[in-house]
């Protein structure tokens, strides 16, 4: 009989829903495994408003099949009641304290672009400028809001996110007691400034875990393998995966799943993104798995993120099978990650 | 009025001309502004016999236009009245010193792959155990055959050509009466090398003076400035902008202009090539005299390339103009780099 493996309550702490009928698309692929998401803001416009954010919050929850104070829907069973719950993000800009207290109650976290960084981070922060951002960064952190952080400079590909350390250093020796989260790290230099920095953590996604700048660009161009920050050195790969195997504390899951239509992928002009979330655990299993460190995975992808957090995820069982899946070459208009081929662990049932 | 600048006898040191439709697209185009180019030999399968050679030859010249001891073609004035000289190379095994005799005076060089390491190089060299290649490769040196190197190791893409500077330097110092040509040089270290060894030579590409990875994977993925090698670091370009700027006496021109039809290239998949031969000489000039090195530019497009290897081109007599061109979107099937881009110089009239 195949091994079977259950994980409790899975969180993606970095997710992109998009809007429209792509969020129709992806939101319920990640409403069925995981118990909750990281919800980014980088929308067109971004999300920097009480209303704008409520109101993507119940499109999302609409997309996942979940009624919002309603019956109308099949599968919903209300905002309470329900087994998935989006972990609704700010994008940064100077707010206001007023402000942040008005929507303190509704926002899980604050996320920051550098401006042109990334997919509609155009709004984003043009210079990290301590003083001017300090009356925002410190009401943060006396209200107790964590500072997720798109690292990467505007300097050479490779060398992005290394050159991005100084301003991590900036902020976490500025505001001690603010929570600042390295998102979607691809770097040693990003793995070694956990040791350094007592508030600072880091995301690390399943994508930069499995391939380095050879799986884009080393043999074919593979654009459905291209994201930012872009996939780095094996070194910097080994870095990552010994973090995440030993599910070191300080780090978390997050997919940074990113769908694009297949025609702004495979185009002159490629559009940055992998789509992960349908088969992410899968992957995760298949990895831990290979190397002998499966009885981990638990804290990498929910107990690490509810002890940094102190959150409490919807109840959600997932019963993965060390049986073949072949990956979809499609989900909609969007191609995962390794589109068509088959890895080892597949999902057995959702409780 | 818009300043001249009149080129003699450009030549395109390394040139991908394919087969069959292809072929008829682009050999005229570079037939049209060069006196000559080296054609590369990795064709499906490669040219490792007389035979095909010769027929490639002919293939060749027909496409430019040019006629092969035959007066049917109205452009055509045979052989040896063409304004354009395919130098034809062999695909690198270890021949036998009889074959090199028989082939001596219908080829210009032989090319070296390593296997796998690019667009058709599955059947090149397996590994480079220098005994086993002794024959061949002494047998050359006394022939006066050069040796011209695909030189990248299949190791992590941006390491690949560093790598292989200790198999130039095993060549270098075996062979010290061969000529060897690191081709297509893309890095800061194979610069260095010309100072280290008097047997090597280089060619540098237009692409690889004028982008690095940020261009290719740096904003959106660009599939029409992939190539092998990949583009490199900031650095590494600023190294090879040195040289050629200066025409480094050991360094030519070589577009290594490889054309992939549209679908191949924007794709799932995307195959390495740029394709830059019909605006080359517009490039350069653009670049030549943004730099304030105009007249440098005879003897890195022709006069060391006929210096490092005794020719005497054709005559061609190429007159560029300081005026505005547009590069078309599309060549039949193929996009050129910097497609539907205006550079600043154009191509005036061609004796």
């Amino acid at each position: 009989m195949s091994r079977q493996h259950t994980l409790l309550m899975p969180l993606d702490m970095h997710l992109h829903l998009r809007d429209g009928v792509m969020l129709e698309t992806v939101a319920p692929l990640s409403s069925y495994t995981f118990s909750g998401a990281v919800v980014m803001p980088n929308l067109v416009p971004p999300i920097t408003s009480k209303e704008s954010l409520l109101a993507y919050k119940e499109r999302v929850l609409l997309a996942c099949g979940y009624g919002v104070d309603s019956d109308n829907f099949e599968d919903g069973d209300g905002l309470g009641g329900s087994d998935f719950e989006p972990l609704m993000t700010l994008f940064y800009q100077n707010y206001s304290e007023d402000f942040l207290q008005e929507v303190r109650d509704d926002i899980f976290a604050i996320k920051l672009y550098p401006a042109g960084i990334t997919t509609n981070s155009e709004g984003g922060v043009e210079s990290f400028d301590i003083e001017t951002m300090r009356p925002t960064l410190e009401a943060m952190a006396r209200m107790d809001i964590p500072l997720l952080v798109h690292g990467e400079t505007d300097g050479f590909v490779m060398d992005r996110e290394a050159e991005f350390m100084s301003i991590y250093k900036l902020l976490a020796e500025n505001f001690p007691d603010l929570k600042i989260v390295m998102e979607h790290i691809t770097t040693m230099a990003a793995v070694d400034m956990l040791e350094r920095h007592e508030n600072l953590y880091a995301t690390i996604t399943i994508h930069h875990l499995l391939i380095t700048l050879d799986d884009v660009a080393g043999g074919m161009l593979a654009p459905h393998l291209f994201c930012k920050p872009i996939a780095k050195r094996p070194e910097d790969r080994e870095a990552l995966l010994k973090v995440a195997l030993e599910a070191h504390p300080k780090v978390m899951f997050g997919s940074d799943s990113a769908p694009h239509p297949q025609h702004r992928k495979e185009a002159c002009g490629c559009a940055a993104g992998v789509f992960t979330a349908p088969i992410a655990l899968q992957l995760l299993c298949e990895l831990f798995d290979k190397h002998g460190k499966l009885e981990n995975l638990q804290n990498f992808v929910s107990d690490n993120a509810q002890n940094i957090y102190g959150i409490c995820p919807e109840f959600k069982e997932v019963i993965l099978e060390n049986k073949e899946f072949k990956i979809p070459e499609r989900y909609g208009e969007v191609v995962p990650i390794y589109a068509g081929k088959t890895i080892a662990w597949s999902i057995e049932d959702v409780i």
